[in-house]
């Protein structure tokens, strides 16, 4: 039975994949009395007085949104609300495997920004977080920036930033690997959607100097038909208006990334960068340039989205841990420092030892990998002021 | 440690009382693969075919929505979306416990109606059902009904139809042991909110004749200052225009019904009903009379919505159940023929030998309650053509 079959008979057999269960019992009528009336008032009056209990009293504290509109679901394209919930819920499954969080996939069925905007604000009190995800580019950037302005609830688009921690990380453990410095190297991201714009952002927040982007039409410039957020990197990282093929922009590159489509990255494309290069092609499920056709075109380190190969970029190891500590210290918002902390936590999973070519990405299965990005992110909070809490619950501490 | 106590200690302690749990092991690369990406495209590819898949192939098809604006909350009046969590919470919860319904609070921050109607019709592709709670009256009347007829899965406010369920299986049961007839009795109803007129509705769709509405002003009349609901019950039992006080009211009346306030029933007022009467005082958590004080005053049936006193009339013996048989047959919503079904279901599970004037009424915890229930509505839904199922699933053949 290939993935597929499998995928579809496991859902069809159980009915989806997740569940809601009890935490108390509840077998006679006292137990019933506690549960619900008349020992329920009593919660409710606390909250009414002070709505923040409603994250200690209530499952609020430990539920994460997943939100979609269904406009951008994996690959796949707009293909609406309802055909959005298998990602939703899957990626709810993933937050309660590695981080102990019950998410909950949400579809809201409007392609309106505004109409999203308000639905999910009137839904806060529900949630500790919001996870965004699978909304099509641009609206994607002003939906997020919208909620993380209106709510008070960290508000997180995973297939940006997630995807760009991830990315992060690996480059940073490249980097490592090679012995180059992230400052001093010269970057190519191929893809200037939602999750490469978030790459660069992420690239330059951390130290990057030397960046180039391209889509499909080559080299980015401002041409005028920049959205807000390329036209704001581009300003950074090409103020002069370079132009130029995809061959012209890798040529003597250290690190090149692909958030793009199947095959764009040529072997023989992969001989113009530079010695010791790194390639991490995250197209999925077909990357840009499969793992041994990367290495065998003379690329040093390289890794792809896939599970099958060896160093997979992965955000599954990012936002689970990054949820977890965010909720954990009351966060107001997932801010940049906090982003970076995670990046590095990841990065620094894969010790001076275990560090080869093919093992500069720590395993998402390693146990490690959802504490220690929690850590880092709670400790990141507490420390920029964004957290309500002013020091790390005890399970924190070692 | 009394009850409130318990209550929060318990509510502390865990965060609430409801998780999430996966339904299949996510431990290695191959379940990773198969829940999630790649494998997770497939079941998105299906539902955008075809819609109704989303039912089979995720979380959906279990999933009803506990859903309030917070604005009447238990009888704590108007206090928010967050302090209304903990009841929709508790709800959830019954709903897992007696029905394995997956069941989730959702409160929404808003007292407009129309933005509340918005809101859950933008919310349907993530449910199987909607259960409305909470919501203050009248505007609840035309929420349920824009709702039942505007949305393609059931719509059911339990406050309304849930309670007036519950109480026409404990008025059918006290009549079965005082020998009387439904349609020959005078039926005195003492409250003319949501729940009120929704009892009324019941009972006269039961074949009930002749009844008696009281608000706090006395005897229900067309005074110009009825909601639509109440005008349109008014109509049917009190044509003429009676008016006249709560004691001209239950003078000679088989069964007297409180949905009002604590002790609203004075022992030496009993004394005006009938002989072999029934009473059923439903205020909570004080009823309109105690069970004793009742008994005393010469009241032969007598039911209060406490667990602790003998007769209790609940709904957490109807809305599991009943919405278990709506999902199960993929009924479009939930028809009168069905809650009527729900109510003789429950009111045949009291056998002729167990009928005593204390056992009226079947015990929540009594485990044959949902499934009868939810067969009952399943074939209910069927014969009505409400069903997208035309029989019984498997699970509901004996």
């Amino acid at each position: 039975m290939d993935l597929k079959q499998e995928s579809m008979e496991m859902r069809r057999r159980h009915g989806g994949i997740l569940t809601t269960q009890l935490k108390v019992p509840m077998n006679d009528r006292h137990d019933l009395a506690v549960a619900y009336t008349p020992g329920v008032a009593e919660p409710c009056l606390h909250i009414k007085d002070e709505e923040d209990l409603s994250f200690s009293l209530t499952l609020r504290g430990n539920v994460i949104a997943v939100i979609s509109d269904g406009t951008r679901v994996l690959g796949l394209g707009d293909i609406g609300a309802a055909a959005a919930i298998p990602v939703m819920e899957g990626k709810s499954a993933i937050y309660r495997r590695f981080a102990g969080i019950d998410a909950l996939p949400v579809v809201i069925d409007t392609k309106d920004p505004e109409e999203f905007i308000r639905t999910v604000k009137l839904l806060e009190k529900n949630y500790a977080g919001i996870n965004l995800e699978d909304i099509s580019s641009p609206k994607c950037y002003d939906i997020e920036d919208r909620l993380i302005e209106e709510m008070n609830i960290p508000v997180f688009h995973d297939d940006q930033h997630g995807t760009a921690i991830a990315a992060l990380a690996a480059v940073l453990g490249g980097l490592r690997f090679v012995k180059k410095e992230l400052s001093r190297v010269k970057i190519v991201i191929n893809g200037a959607g939602a999750a490469g714009t978030a790459i660069a952002n992420m690239l330059l927040a951390a130290g990057a100097k030397n960046m180039t982007m391209l889509n499909s039409k080559g080299i980015l410039h401002d041409d005028g038909r920049l959205n807000r957020v390329q036209k704001d990197i581009v300003e950074r990282i090409n103020p002069e208006g370079r132009t130029g093929t995809f061959r012209d922009a890798i040529e003597g590159a250290d690190v090149l990334l692909g958030i793009s489509t199947a095959n764009a990255f040529k072997p023989e494309d992969m001989k113009l960068l530079a010695a010791d290069s790194i390639v991490f092609a995250m197209a999925n499920p077909v990357p840009e340039i499969m793992y041994d056709d990367a290495l065998a075109a003379g690329v040093k380190v390289c890794g792809t989205g896939r599970s099958d190969m060896p160093n997979q970029v992965n955000n599954s190891s990012v936002f689970p841990g990054l949820f977890r500590g965010a909720i954990d210290v009351r966060s107001r918002r997932i801010n940049m420092e906090m982003k970076l902390a995670a990046a590095y936590a990841l990065a620094d999973l894969v010790s001076d030892d275990e560090l080869r070519a093919d093992n500069v990405v720590v395993d998402v299965f390693d146990e490690r990998v959802p504490k220690a990005v929690a850590k880092a992110v709670a400790e990141a909070a507490i420390q920029t002021g964004v957290a309500r809490l002013t020091e790390l619950p005890e399970t924190y501490r070692d």
